[in-house]
Parts: C-alpha cells; structure tokens; sequence
C-alpha cells in the first residue's frame, strides 16, 4: 500500500550543526531519514539550506516556499522552536509538519528520533492524530503605516528593557476601550504560547479547541491585572502609552525601539498550522509529562 | 410611543425584608417600580412571593413558572446573587433580566435604585445592550443514577470540608483522561463565574463570549496544577477519588457527602440567560470599575 | 570508640500495620533497627504503644513522655506527618530526631529504610547536621477562656467548611490592627510549614532561620490581600468575624465549629524541635529535589 | 518648649521643577517650609541644589554630605522615590528623614503637603512614630574585582533585555548552591522593597521587623521557583549563567551588559535608614490604604 503523502519534505535545524545540536542536524540523522522516506515510496524533496549545510545536494531540494507548494508533508528535525518557525512559513500552503526531536520531547514535537521509523509508517498511511493551531497576524502600526509585520504561533509580546521603568500600555478590543496596564510587559498569547512563555508569566493553559488569546500582564503594577481571555474574533489593539526601551516580538522575531502612540494589531490569520502526531496521541498526556502532573511529587 | 416590553414582572430579593435589605427589600420601593412598570403603559405581574412578603397582593403576581412563560421582560430588585438565581429559574424561558440594585453596582446588575426610572425608559423602549451569558448544567452521577441535577451560572466547585485534608479528584474532558488532582477542591467557572470565587484562587478572567469553561484548582498539591481553559462544547468529569466531607456546589446550591466514584458532570445547557443594560453599558468598564483598575492604587 | 547518644528510642508510625504502611510500620524493620541500634552499643527503648502493636515487647518500652525524659535521641520510623507528631510531643524535652523513611523522602525525614544503618552509625557518633524548627503555640480564646491549646510544627490553618461561603477573619499583630479579610481561610505557616499547605495556597518558602511566619489568605476575596511575614515574637490574633461551619486547625489537629467572636491566638513556642541529618544534608538541596528544580521540566 | 531637632535641612526633589512636579519642587513650597522650620526655632540648612535651582539660594545651604554630618533631621519633599535616593546618601549618617509629599501618599511619604505643619510641629518635639529600614550593599563581581558597588533601599534586580530570551541565574548563600533559575529575571528585596516591584512579580510583603530578604524570581520557566525568604545574616550571590543583555539594577541605579561569570553580591548594611512618621503612623494601617484592602472592592 502506498503513502497518502506523496512528496515529503525533510527540514533540519536553521543552522549550521554544532556541538549542542550535533545529533538532531547532523549529516547522518538527515541522511538515514531522507532515505528512509524514498524508501517508503515517497517523492523526496530536502529543504535546501539544510541540504547545503549538511552537503547533502545530492537529494532532490526545495526552498521552504517551494515545499510548501509542491509537497503534502513536512518532516522536521528538531525542537519546538524550529517548529514554530517552520509552522509560520509554512502556514499559508497548509502543508502539515511532523516533528521529530530527540532527547526530551517537547509540546508539539513528539516523534523520538531514537525510534522515528515506527512512528513515521502509520502516519505516512494516513493513521495519525490531527492538531491543528491558531496563528496570529500582527503588526506594527506608526502613525497609520504599517512598520512591522509578522505571523506569530505562540505569542505577541510587549516589553520594557533592561533598565528602564514599567512600560505603560493602553489595550483595546475591536476600538472598545479595555485598560491601560502599567507592569514590565504584556503578552497576547495563543493556546499554542499558552503553554510557553504565558504560562511562566502566571497565565492560564488554553485549549486548542479554544478561539481566544490571552492577555497576560506581566509583573502588573496593579495586582487587579489579571489575565484575560479573549475572542480570536477580535482584533486586540496595544498602543505603548509610556516607557522608554520598549520592543515587541512575535515569537522571536522582534523590533525594538517601538515609540510612544505604536499601536500593536494582533488578529486571527486567515491560515492554521496543522501538527501531525502518532495514534494515541493526546494534548493532556503532553500536558501531563511536560508539567511532570500525577508523578507524586512534592 | 408604547416599550417593545409588553408584559414586564418585578421580582425582590427572595427573602423577608430585613435591616440590611431594607432598601432594596423594602415595600415602598417595590411599590414604586410597580407604579412606574405600569405608568410606563406595560402590563406588570409581580413575583407572587415578593407580593406576598411586601404585603403588595393587590397588584396582578405570577409564580416565577408563570413569569417565564408569560412575560417578555424580568426586572430584578437586589444584587448579583439575586440575579443568578432569578436567571437559572428563567432561563429555559429566555426572559430577558434587568438587574436594579443599590449602593455599589455589581458584575451584571447595574441599573441603580436611585435613578433607576433614568434607566429604565430607554431599555423599555428597545434601547439596551444585550449580554448573553452561557449556562453549565451539571449532574452528579452515583452508581450510573444522576442523584442531583442543577443549573449553574457561575461555576461548579468540588471542594474539601473545614477539617479534612485534601480531595482527590479525576478530570476527565469527553472521556479522555486530563489529570488526577489533590487540591482545596476544584472550580469549574464559567465566563460569569470567572469573576467570582475562580478569580479568587488564582483563575483568568473568561470574556462572555468565549466558548469555555476554566477549571481552577483550589490550593493545589503540585504546583503546575495551574488554570486550564476547555471548550463548553466537550463534556466535563470530574471524579471523586479521595479525601473525605467533600461536597459539591452548584451557583450555591449544595449536595454534601459526596463518596468516592461519584462523578459531577458538566455540560454546556442548552439555554442561555439574556442580561440587559443601559446603552452604553460596556464589559470591560464593569471589569474596570469594580477591579479598581486605572485608579493610580499603590 | 562509644556513640554520643546513649539512651536511643525507636517510635513506629502510630497505626496499625496496614497493607499501605507494611514495610516502615512492620515488625521486622522496627526489630531490625531495634537491633541495630543496641548492636551499636545504645540502651534501647521502643515506644510502647509502637511495641505492643508490633509484638515486639521483649524490648525495653517507654511511652513518649518517658523517651523525652529519658532519651538522648529518638528514631523516628515515618514520613513527615509522623515526625511532626513526634516532634510535637517532644518538643518540651529537647529530645532530637532522625526520621527514618522508605521511598520518596520528605522534607525532614530523609535517612532511606533501606540504607539506614549507614546513615545513623556517623549520626550516633556526632557526625551529623542539627537543623532546629521553631514551634508555634496557639490556643483559641471564647469568652475571655482559652477553649482549646495546642502546638503546631507546620501551621494553623481557620477556615470554611464544604457547603458555606467565605469566612471573615480580622487579623491583630500585638494588638495592632492589621486587616479583615474574606477567604475560604487564612493560614499561619512556620517557616517549616511553609513548604507545606502554604504553598498550594500561593504562598513563599521561609528559610527555616527566619524568625517570622507567613500568613497566607486562602483563596481571598480582595486580590491585594497577599501573603505576608511577620515577626514571630509577635502575637498574631485571627477572630472570627463572620460565615459559619468554621475550624481551626493545628498542623492535622482539628477544632470544628467556631463560633464568630472566637479569637485563635498564635505565639512562638519556648520550645523548638531538633532534627539531626546525615552530614552533608542541605535544606536548599532538599528543596531542589522535592521541588523538582534544575530538572529541565517543561 | 525647644524642638529636640535642633539643625533641620530640607531637600527638594532633584530635578528641576516641571509641570508635574510644580507644586512639590516650587520655590514657594520650599520657601515656606524653610520660613517654618525657621519659626519653629531651629537653626535651617537647605540641601545645595535644591536652593540652587529654585533660586533660593539666601539661605543657609548644606550639600547632602554636610547635611549628613551637621543636621539632626532632614524634611524630604517628595515621593517615595526621592526619599530612597536621599535614604541612601544619608544611610552612613543615620539622619532621620520625614517624607512630605502632595497628593496621593506614599508607603513611607506620609506628610501630606496641605498640612505639613500640624504634623511636623509635634515631630520636631518628640512626637513621632521611628520606623527603621534595612539597607541592602550591593556589588558586582568581575573576574575577581569589584566594578560596580551601590546601596538600595528598595532592591537589586537582575534582568533581561527587551528582545533578549531568558536569563539563567545561579544562586547561593554564603558559599552554598541554592538554585539555577531561568527567568525574565530575579528580585532580591528587602522588607521596604517587598511592597514594591517584588509584589508585582509575585512575592509576600515582608514586615519591616523581617531580618531577611525576599528572592522573586520574574517569570521563571519552572513554575515550582517560587518566592523564598532568606536571612539577611547571610551573603546572597546571583551569578550570571547564560542570557544575553542582562542588566542588574540598585533601586534605581542600572549596570547593563552584564557578562556570563558576573557574580552580583548582596548582603545587610552596616547602615539603616530611619524614616519618622507622625505619632499614630502604622505600618498595617498604611498597607491598608495602599493596597486598598477592607474597601468592600470587587
């Protein structure tokens, strides 16, 4: 029987292999998987960038846009970050990603490198679990131009710098007046990010299933300064009212310098990312291993 | 020009009028409502136990069955708590509920006695705001019987007596296992209650129009047992595992000595209640004004 | 060369064996270690109650109070909840202790079962660290009448019971009015208590030498009502000012239905407790460990 | 009857007088406080750059050094920020200080400007409230040398920059490993500080009687790090592990570019600071006002 997938792509780590990243970008791992996915009967295509860093040019090679258009599935090689950045510029195709990560699994990677072959054979015949996240479309807007713009899956987030004061931010949803909050930021997060960076900052996990953000003061002045959750209906508007040293970033992408009366558009992106994952999988067993839940301790 | 309202009832808080409920409470103030209800060229039924209590039988009354099924508008005499209740009896009926109260306005009852004829007219004669709030119906299944059924606004909470240790409790979402829990005991809160008791032990604030509940755990063993928003459209189960004098409340209505395999269960219902309020009234300045935010505090 | 102790008792947990407690509470552990320890040249004593249970009467008995008058050290065979018994009861006498545990081990009671003999025999012999916990002394007053007394390791805890709304407490430091708070509860933790139920409730670690409790509201209905350290050389008031079903309770030690106007007065024992750890021992690498911290968690 | 304060200063705010500023730092309110102090019968000295600025400069000044070595009290008008800065000049002389302040009180300015004189006659006789703080000694370690050294009042805080990931944060106590945290950041604050930007991020409110320092980590990855209260008989030491565009901050006073191997040292002042407050001042009754608790909010 053949895959449902025909043309796979393989994309490994952004970056040249190191000691810390040696196992998952390596020559070898890439190498064994792109020959293990010829070998299941799948058209092969290796993102280029990883198939120059590795001297891997000898496999068929895309770039991320063209696997996007002519391949139905991407496997990448890495952790969540590398995830989140291949999800972002994939989401517009809507090809689905599966990641394979070793060592410790993350959030949305859960396919053990150790033992990829046995997870990849079902999934490639179309026995899989489907996980399909929200995006965030954000932008920058300065005196009424748009100066930024970026996609986001886990987070939208609104800073002060190292030395500087509280930033004081003035929040809107849909033009209606919500609050304006002094503290050392805000996040917009998305189910994805909740589990992230929100969660540290005393926000609460969403569902996936769940169309809202939440809005996460960190470190708020005023300890009324709760965190909300929001419809991803809606476009919620942060205009920096005060403090100096501010950025915003979205996901890792950043700009820096924002000024007094930036306002920060974030809304649900027309796009989703679709995550595929083993038979069995479910979003509370990752819940329950990452947050070490029921393990009796302390 | 006549009000949209045709048929308009006026209940008081359910209970004999004592010092502290003078006002609102009170015979003379009822009276008066009556009075401008009908001057106002609407038909009025009051409440058959606020009649009663106030000496006001000479008026036209309805049990609360007879107001849901004959009038198009309830309004409310006392604070949020009387509104729940008021809006759990009606809400299989969709009356519409304005909520009138004195001294310090509360989460959904917002027109104050003082001016409450200010109010009133323009809402009679269709301008309002609508504020639709979803409503959790909650079982308690022992032995595969429901022994207990109610209706919920607020929340659900399963929860330890004053000398016990801890409950433990399984968490169940469509009958996929989320997670055991020891803890104070565990809420379940709607968008309404996500401003009441849950906000109280560390939960986000739900807008009303998020399709969710938030399950908050009451001073949880394990630290990460943190917030977690669901859809309403999936199936709550919550399991009495351990821990002993455990109850379980409904808005406020209780079923004590809970047993172990007891399970509460917690659905979305399939009616709402509809709040109305004065044009202009805003969501978010209600968060705004009774969280104190904005006010330069500490 | 002979063991600094000389006098050494053994104490069992206070139950009967059960299938749950079979291996610290059994016969032969608590003759083995019985052995062990005239084997080292001490005078034996078991705890009678802890004899007799065990059938191990041949052995030379005590009850606590005899211990405490008569013993240089006391073994104590449990987890946690057993050594604060203990160390209650002998906390009047000075008697140290060493808490002898299988499996997980806790916060104070850390000498595995199942290695115990290397432990102890350094112990014996003066190679140890003393880590000494301050003892909270409380007692509830009604009607000018102390109606109830006891001391607590861990913390008093008042609070609510399962079906009844919040409590209203009013806290008093040395007579100064400090705040009325509504909450499920409020609880006055030691520094040994506060990485106990304190924590679940939100509340921070103190170092065991901070001469201080932290009082932490539970679940509090004003969300600026954070926990706080206070001077233990103070005397902390708690009267109940309002709700019903109300308890005190000192670390597990319970008085059920307070009345409003019950005040619990809570002071710093003259006594404190002594446990002796193996050398080595450090409270921050216990933390670490119970705490799961530097794991790579999530 | 003779004021016991014999040689009073007075400090404005440093900066100069702007509209916000314009009722505290104008010319006719030093003026008239100078004229007062005057009248009261004390020999006056106006802090240098104060009378220089507000061209006051006909009277009597003193640089903040003198006014440390020749003045028994120093009237400060300002907010609490002004009266930290000049707490820490003053710290090694251990003049007392009274806050003056307009508008909104602060947790330790509590003369209000409108009638500072029915308040200060009876402090300059005796009548008065001593509330004494710790000082925090602060420096910065690198590759042996220490580059930066400073005082604070409030706290020292080690942090990210704006577009920077997480800081990762090893500390000890006197020579002994507590923690690696991964963070935004970590607090370390003291009983005054712990009202302030610790509160926000989460920590406990520490008395001012407390001997200790709170550590609060910002944002920590591990959601067990929590606030821990720890001695200040002990040397705290917060190294810097990994992280980029770390900053370290001394209530006010910024060093940026922290580098990995940077050791920021903070132990208890020789020094403290003494604020008076006038007689009925109370430490709870303040708290109250601040944090709004018993307001019936919410």
């Amino acid at each position: 029987m053949m895959p449902i997938f025909r043309r796979v792509a393989v994309i490994g780590k952004y970056q040249r292999p190191s000691a810390t990243t040696a196992a998952e970008g390596s020559r070898e791992v890439i190498d064994g998987i792109a020959q293990f996915v010829t070998a299941q009967g799948c058209e092969l295509a290796l993102e280029s960038e990883t198939a120059e860093l590795l001297g891997l040019g000898h496999y068929p090679t895309l770039d991320v846009e063209g696997i996007g258009r002519q391949c139905d599935l991407c496997l990448v090689v890495g952790g969540d970050g590398t995830m989140l950045g291949v999800g972002r510029r994939l989401a517009s195709f809507g090809t689905p990603l599966v990641g394979i990560n070793q060592g410790r699994l993350g959030f949305i990677t859960d396919v053990p490198l150790d033992s990829y072959q046995d997870a990849l054979i079902p999934i490639l015949h179309g026995e899989y679990e489907e996980d399909v996240r929200p995006l965030m479309q954000a932008c920058v807007m300065r005196g009424g131009v748009c100066v930024f713009e970026a996609l986001a899956l886990n987070d939208v987030v609104v800073n002060r710098g190292s030395t500087s004061g509280m930033v004081e931010l003035r929040i809107e949803v849909d033009g209606v007046f919500v609050a304006n909050q002094r503290a050392d930021g805000l996040i917009v997060a998305s189910p994805t990010g909740s589990t992230a960076y929100a969660l540290s900052a005393g926000g609460p996990m969403l569902h996936p299933s769940i169309p809202g953000w939440v809005l996460v003061p960190i470190a708020p002045h005023t300890l009324s300064n709760r965190p909300i959750v929001l419809s991803d209906a809606a476009e919620v508007a942060i205009e920096v009212v005060g403090g100096r040293d501010i950025s915003a970033n979205f996901d890792m992408q950043s700009l820096a310098s924002l000024q007094h009366g930036d306002r920060i558009l974030v809304r649900r992106s027309a796009h989703r990312v679709c995550f595929l994952h083993p038979r069995g999988w479910s979003y509370f067993a990752t819940l329950r291993k990452k947050l070490r839940w029921n393990e009796g301790g302390s």
